[in-house]
């Protein structure tokens, strides 16, 4: 009989892909979306929640991944046969829910939401299938001005997460100059489709390569030190010069960078005209006061980014932290966004002009981490032991006596002796354990023992005897003295 | 083609039985949902999150609907042929979240968690398939102690959400007594299933038939007004007496009402042992100061408390709102909570005692909505006016002026004229309009327009052409005086 009880027993596990998440790091999340959100508030932004689901056939093909373009997600058909899927990001739903509410809205329509996003792919290292995303779109505004704000409140917002000014940059380009750059070298046929992708590719490797390795990339072709050969996309040494010096177009400020850019592709009216765009938004930026240091056009931005069709802008940390191996842990992007305007048109028929960003909120509370430990630093609650049985009472009282004061306390409600009490305050960090055995009752006092100090006086000191005699962590006071008494040790504690 | 288009344009739509929430639900929502969290917090409770999804096996079938155990849950298929399910509380993933963890976690474990949850029914009035619960459990404390704390907490939880003291009530009672008052009274056998049921239901038309309509189900039946016979479950006038004597058992005190029922049920060791904890649990919240104006025992607390093994819980505001038809709103329970020593013994084959509880945050919400109308009162953004295509740095400056004077500020970016941009302020319900045309602008000017009380006054001057004369809502100031001004209107507003 037991043993077929047990047979019946599921196993307690989470499902692939996803995790549980503790204490510290929930509350360093939730400040920290505390802190953007009030950021796209003070802008003018108002929250939106709209719900875990949209009708599959709503969500469209707007996964920001265009290899499995209908993959990616999770679906289940409803009981009235309609099929339904989690969203994959916010804007999906953001789309869906102008169109419905369009004429009602305010226009431009400014918005931003956090919440979970669910994808239905392979689970990896650090990569999970259910993650926090935070976003901040303007619906109906065209560029430049909707697109500049969107760039001085994405760096706000970057400060307001705890990144300084100068460890960070937002860069910015149009991912259609590229377009731009292959059509005018005659790439814009559909039979060169093969060759613009072994350009794009070439030019993604600019930063492992150098110059030297793309331009045979985009020439002859290239052998690798292994031998391998890389086919390459055979194009003049005109062509190849005009592409270099495309992707070194950067220069300090932005407005050298227009200014060399419509030398590259000038004779193209698009381009010109996404140079006049991108010269627009940063002359504004620098004019408020928002400039290089914090957002700077930057062409070797080609990566994943089918889903705009306008200016795009990517922020990133710009520290290098070490991982436990002692190597550079890369920490890539921290958010970005761009410019869609063709979103609602999949539901109304009309183009509305949208731009908006996405937080990376994992990522950039990672990169925190790296830099500031600050998961680590969480106190936990100062723990009240409870003795007695008959004094539960007692013990809660002095629990909300702390608390009153604004600290965390509890009572130890598990029913077991003192020596294991004191081990569940340690394996909850608690700062200070509150002790009031009979002896103590009896003449009115508790004790109050500093476990932050113990544990360190126990690391140095060898010999355990004389440790015991001393007890410096430990000192008595009389009950109504209980809450000044641990003020004192913990403000001592802190620098 | 265009009619082909718009054939396959899909409609704009929101899955049924879901909903989107706006700004100030949201806003308030948030901000109840931290009040609590820091009272969770300050008692020594831990986030924690789970995902959205459990396997569906080890959701088991703990719907608090037993009448449809495994109904109820968005499920669907992993591509590994396993089974999820969208959680519909969040007791069931701390079930696994305890098993899967269990030698690694302090005991006992307190932990809070607050999210959405999903229930795969019939959407109605009100009735949403998702929504969000806010828990709060200590896993691994036996009665009375733990139970007491969460109680206690309880009380804090909801007088931090807004509600007074004296403005709600938590009734306690333990469903279990019930069946050992159905087992004193005979009906302890399989066969009198069907008579403990009709028992039972006539108890719980106490309030709405009074005590004379009850004795007539307990025993020979009764006739209602329409003349519908309702059969009766044939007690005898001292099994009866007996019930009776139960449901009305409530005293002033806790302590009077467990004397009481220890008179009536005390024949019964099961009983007994109940009330004693009962006892245990009241006496120290007295001693604690958490008297029966705030937590009462209350034998009335009948319904849908399958799920527990112990002593239940549950709030009650005790404010009576009118609807907009006049008719008093009945808003029933905002929480509810107890004890339930079986949940992870499911995976363990260990009972666990366990004790916790779940915010109404909807309900609780709506029941402080009808007392002060918080939602209407968030104010909108000041919005700058953007007259000038050339000045969009300059109004910027505006808003950014105002932001770090810490108040709401953007800048129009649609596009349309003066007019529009009027009404649009107003759409976003912005208390105050800056305004700086050409001629402000060359005389380092800027226009204030305080939109609320223009809204006053357009009400209250019959005579549009005098308001014009007058307009008193609005005032020219020098450019340097902007946020000094802007924060005078402002503060004149509030009382």
């Amino acid at each position: 009989m037991a043993s077929k009880d047990k047979e019946l027993r599921p196993k307690a596990r989470i499902p692939r892909g996803f995790r549980d998440r503790l204490g510290p790091e929930i509350a360093a999340e939730r400040d920290m979306l505390a802190r953007i959100s009030a950021v796209y508030e003070r802008w003018g932004f108002d929250p939106l929640e709209t719900p875990a689901f949209e009708y599959t056939d709503a969500l469209g093909k707007f996964l920001p991944d265009d290899d499995r373009p209908n993959a990616g997600v999770f679906s289940l058909q409803d009981d009235d046969e309609q099929w339904m899927s989690l969203r994959y990001d916010l804007t999906a739903p953001l789309a869906r829910y102008v169109a419905e509410n369009y004429d009602a809205l305010p226009k431009p329509f400014r918005r931003y939401q956090v919440g979970p996003v669910w994808r239905n792919e392979k689970p990896g290292p650090g990569r999970y299938r259910q993650f926090t995303q935070c976003d901040a779109d303007t619906v109906g505004a065209p560029a430049p001005n909707a697109d500049a704000e969107m760039c001085m409140m994405f760096a706000d917002v970057i400060e307001a997460a705890g990144v300084a000014r100068g460890e960070y940059i937002i860069r910015m380009c149009d991912r259609r100059l590229l377009d731009d750059l292959l059509n005018l070298i005659g790439l814009e046929s559909n039979e060169a489709a093969e060759r613009r992708r072994t350009v794009l590719r070439a030019m993604d490797k600019f930063e492992r390569l150098g110059e030297g390795g793309v331009r045979l990339l985009l020439g002859p072709g290239r052998k690798d030190e292994s031998g391998d050969f890389t086919k390459g996309a055979e194009l003049g040494d005109g062509n190849i010069d005009r592409i270099i010096d495309f992707m070194q177009a950067n220069e300090p400020t932005n407005a050298e960078t227009c200014y060399r850019l419509k030398g590259i592709v000038g004779t193209s009216d698009n381009a010109r005209w996404r140079v006049d765009t991108l010269e627009a938004i940063t002359s504004q930026l620098s004019a408020v006061g928002y400039d290089e240091g914090r957002i700077k056009i930057d062409l070797s931005v080609v990566r994943g980014l089918e889903y705009y069709t306008g200016p795009v802008f990517e922020a990133e940390v710009l520290w290098t932290p070490r991982g436990e191996d002692g190597k550079p842990v890369r920490l890539g992007s921290v958010g970005g966004g761009g410019r869609y305007d063709g979103l609602v048109k999949r539901f109304k028929g009309v183009e509305v002009p949208s731009v908006g960003f996405s937080v990376g909120v994992s990522r950039l509370l990672a990169a925190l981490e790296f830099k500031t430990d600050a998961f680590q630093a969480a106190p936990g609650p100062i723990v009240v032991l409870a003795l007695e049985a008959g004094q539960m009472a007692e013990y809660q009282k002095m629990a909300a006596a702390l608390r009153a004061a604004g600290l965390r306390a509890e009572v130890y409600l598990g029913g077991a002796g003192m020596k294991a009490q004191l081990k569940y305050a340690d394996k909850r960090r608690a700062p200070i354990a509150v002790i009031q055995g009979s002896d103590e009752r009896a003449k009115g006092e508790v004790t109050i023992k500093d476990l932050v100090l113990g544990a360190e006086l126990s690391k140095n000191i060898e010999d355990n005897a004389e440790w015991r005699e001393s007890q410096p962590a430990q000192v008595s006071v009389t009950r109504e003295k209980l809450v000044a008494k641990v003020k004192e040790i913990l403000a001592r504690r802190r620098p």
